[in-house]
């Protein structure tokens, strides 16, 4: 099934089709198809192309470690998240592998790359689903993450379940028009706040 | 020109034909196109559906706010930058709307949204080059940017000049292998460490 954004203006076919499902099919995800949205993180930019990010992943059909991720989530989460063939963890390295300065862009490059493997997975029939809703603490300690490194999201991978197939409360949910604010309110010409006549 | 990805797996044309151009034609970037890029970004997803980014952009042609944004960058950024048809400041909104408390997602959701507005100025025939080099407090000053937002990255968009067409010096930068890490660098299963054999 198709969620289409209701863009403005014309935007490219994946990014229009891309959303963050709530329910997803039972069909696994297999490595190859894996190996390919992986792939295009990796060729996302980055601060002095330190690619500060790593994703810690479990199959469902790994009981044990794909409990291990779904434990982090928040309640709310844990019950459409259950469903996915994949549930996993992104993390920020805090500071650069070169000085061992901070990197003020580590969170900002993660989910920069975070944003590749979901247009990737869009375009492979996939749907990514990202949550801030989750314990990095408990994610730390189940994942074994190590100092100097930091949980920044966790996410539901899997093929998204067609809302004519899910419960009544979460076919709503799913069905719920999308909003975004008007490009007027984060585009700016020339400083804060000036409005172009074009983009608002 | 291409400046396709040396993949390891296939991913979508436009997540492998992006890259950060070292060069702009003097072409200018119509509001029209503009707004294709920018609307981009707005459908990227974030915590809490916050869209906590904001661009403040200069089109060359408006020469003091371009030199405005210029001067914030690195002297080595600005070299190749002011070649640029648009310079931009990324913002990061550091608190959430809703509840006033601090948005751990800011700068993971602005870096999501930049990377859709990357993939859509590919789509588009357009290059972005994102910049960490840039001095935050000019930039907010410059910027008017108020107490509460971040200035995040600076960008430079444009279409791409081609290599033949670039000093010699740039050519060289410009032509240069893209390397990243291998996937068994930054993906793991189960825990910190584990490598998954069909993704390393």
């Amino acid at each position: 099934m198709d969620r289409l954004a209701p863009v403005g203006h014309p935007v490219h076919d994946i990014i229009r089709a891309r959303y963050s499902p709530r329910g997803f099919s039972e069909r696994a995800v297999d490595r190859h198809t894996l190996a390919c949205v992986f792939e295009a993180a990796r060729w996302a930019p980055s601060s002095f192309n330190e690619q500060p990010w790593a994703f810690i992943l479990a199959e469902r059909a790994d009981k044990d470690a794909f409990d291990g991720i779904l434990d982090c989530l928040t309640p709310g989460n844990q019950g459409w998240a259950q469903t996915a063939a994949i549930l996993m963890i992104s993390v920020a390295r805090t500071t650069f592998e070169r000085s061992g300065k901070i990197n003020r862009h580590a969170f900002h490059d993660v989910g920069l790359a975070s944003g590749f493997l979901a247009l990737q997975a869009t375009a492979l029939g996939l749907g990514l689903h990202m949550m801030a809703g989750f314990d990095p603490g408990k994610a730390r300690e189940v994942l074994s993450i190590p100092e100097g490194f930091d949980p920044a999201a966790a996410m539901a991978l899997g093929y998204p379940l067609d809302p004519e197939d899910m419960s009544a409360e979460a076919r709503e949910k799913a069905l719920k028009p999308r909003s975004r604010k008007a490009l007027g309110d984060f585009v700016f010409a020339r400083r804060w706040g000036e409005k172009i006549p074009e983009l608002s």
